[in-house]
């Protein structure tokens, strides 16, 4: 019978997904003993998972609860095939980069702000904001609060399961969405990469949603950030280091963008960095893919592949191989 | 030729949406001369209204740019009729609804503290805050530092138009949808409002989105919160009044439920009100209905009523019809 060894600190109602025909070992985070196990579903938090690693003996697959798995080949070593969860993280990365959207155009940073200093009078700094951000035009009357996302032109840069799910959460606003990726594709058009700089001027709202690699890296830098609209929103729900930091810098200080950041560069970012305190951003602290639904999507998705490895057939979610 | 006198800080290339066949006068607010027109468009802010009608003469008709009305018949007496801009506010106000509850899901409050202090590891009060709210238990591993939309439970008090908005821009986040109004219906199943008290306990988020009458006032008390859920999420975005204050100042100090509010009694909320400090809580300065896209929008419906006025045809948003 396939021994599936698991963080002992997840509750065990939720391992019900898990297939019939496997036993079920609880790893706990203070294990002194070695331990047989031919599936190794490891701790979320790294650190734990290495100790635990450290006891483990025969283990030949590795199910990952997460999505990022970079730690984990440096570890186990060539000889272990590593799944990880894909997909466990779509909704909640998705929700994020809806409400960071939202949060930024309705000014609630402002009046949070309001609400602290108790002057319900002070409402009207934000059609001065407005105007701020807009480059000074007061172009309508009466002036506007806040601002709307219906209608917003958006750019998608990157279109994985996340970008879809982001873009199935727009549908209600009609916005005018343009898609960028490595490669051009069809139905729905997807623009290659190549044509980012022509799509940068007409966005309102540039969402990052594309894995970090090599190309990717400081995909958006000071030419980039020219490009772009007078006060356009700028969304990193992908890694930090796809934006170049100091350039972004530049642009908040200067005025010339907006921001909301799930992901920054370096991270965590240190406490003196001058991102932290630039106009007209949101940074949350990586916390997006986070979501109380994490863990059973996670197990569900793992049981699945589990399921595939015993009865012999291809697993869905490798990241890793095992080498021969 | 019909004359139709309008706000003259309106941009003049908005109101190409008006019907051929009339003339537009435009009414400033240093107005100090008589001036016959037959259709009035006030300006939406009704100090400056009331400064230009005491010059009109002739008018039979006032289409209003906003659907909040109520200053206007004291004004210009019984024998004028009055349209409102009915929808004008829809897709703002659902908006501002979408972004409230998504802001307070993901804690953004806190984090635009933690971002404020520049302390990255502060994301681990995130999960003190979840259990706070529910109640004390962590019922997953590992701890959540958000809350997700996807999936919760909505209870509706209030089914117009602006709730049916709100209801399409929660679609995609599939959740259980119960509605509430006076009387009850079919096609979708709304419950009649005597059933309140049965639905509260279900809810993880309660939306009131309904007029303030005789009936609605005080609508949500002592006894209402105590059957809510410990954490819920209380949406206002109707009226202050709906809401009795000192019961949501307690529930809110208890740590019972959570709120975020457009809309207080009394409004403007004094500087010294406890509503400011209260825990778990949003408060926007009624900047919900506003929009950019507000001034289009509403001198679009008024267009419209101005053809059917000019052709003779009933009015569609008659707020007070002309005695005769």
């Amino acid at each position: 019978m396939l021994r599936v060894g698991y963080p002992a600190n997840i509750e065990a109602a939720l391992l019900s997904v898990m297939p019939s025909g496997i036993e079920l070992v609880p790893l706990t985070d203070g294990l002194d003993h070695d331990v047989n196990v031919d599936v190794w579903i490891p701790d979320p938090f790294s650190s734990r998972a290495q100790r635990v690693w450290a006891h483990l003996r025969g283990v030949r697959l590795v199910l990952a609860l997460l999505a990022g798995t970079e730690w984990i080949p440096g570890v186990v070593g060539p000889h272990v095939t590593i799944c990880n969860a894909r997909g466990a993280h779509n909704i909640s990365t998705a929700e994020w980069t809806i409400s960071a959207i939202l949060t930024s155009l309705k000014y609630f940073p402002l009046y949070l702000d309001i609400q602290a200093s108790g002057d319900w009078r002070r409402r009207s700094e934000a059609a001065a904001q407005y105007e701020r951000i807009h480059g000074g035009a007061a172009r309508f009357y009466p002036p506007a609060l806040l601002e709307e996302l219906t209608g917003k032109k958006v750019l998608m840069v990157g279109y994985g399961s996340i970008g879809k799910e982001i873009e199935r959460m727009l549908a209600p606003f009609h916005v005018q969405m343009r898609r960028v990726t490595r490669t051009a594709r069809t139905e729905p058009p997807v623009h290659p990469v190549a044509e980012l700089d022509n799509l940068l001027p007409e966005a309102e709202i540039v969402i990052l949603i594309l894995p970090l690699t090599a190309e990717s890296r400081g995909l958006i830098g000071t030419r980039q950030f020219s490009l772009m609209q007078q006060g356009a929103l700028l969304v990193n729900a992908a890694r930090g280091p796809v934006v170049d930091t100091d350039a972004l810098v530049a642009a908040l200080q200067a005025g010339k963008i907006r921001a909301a950041l799930d992901v920054t560069d370096p991270e965590p970012l240190p406490r003196e960095h001058p991102l932290w305190h630039c106009p007209n951003l949101l940074i949350t602290p990586h916390i997006g893919g986070s979501s109380p639904q994490f863990t059973p999507r996670a197990l569900k998705i793992a049981a699945e592949e589990l399921q595939r490895y015993r009865n012999g057939e291809p697993l869905q979610n490798v990241v890793q191989a095992a080498a021969i």
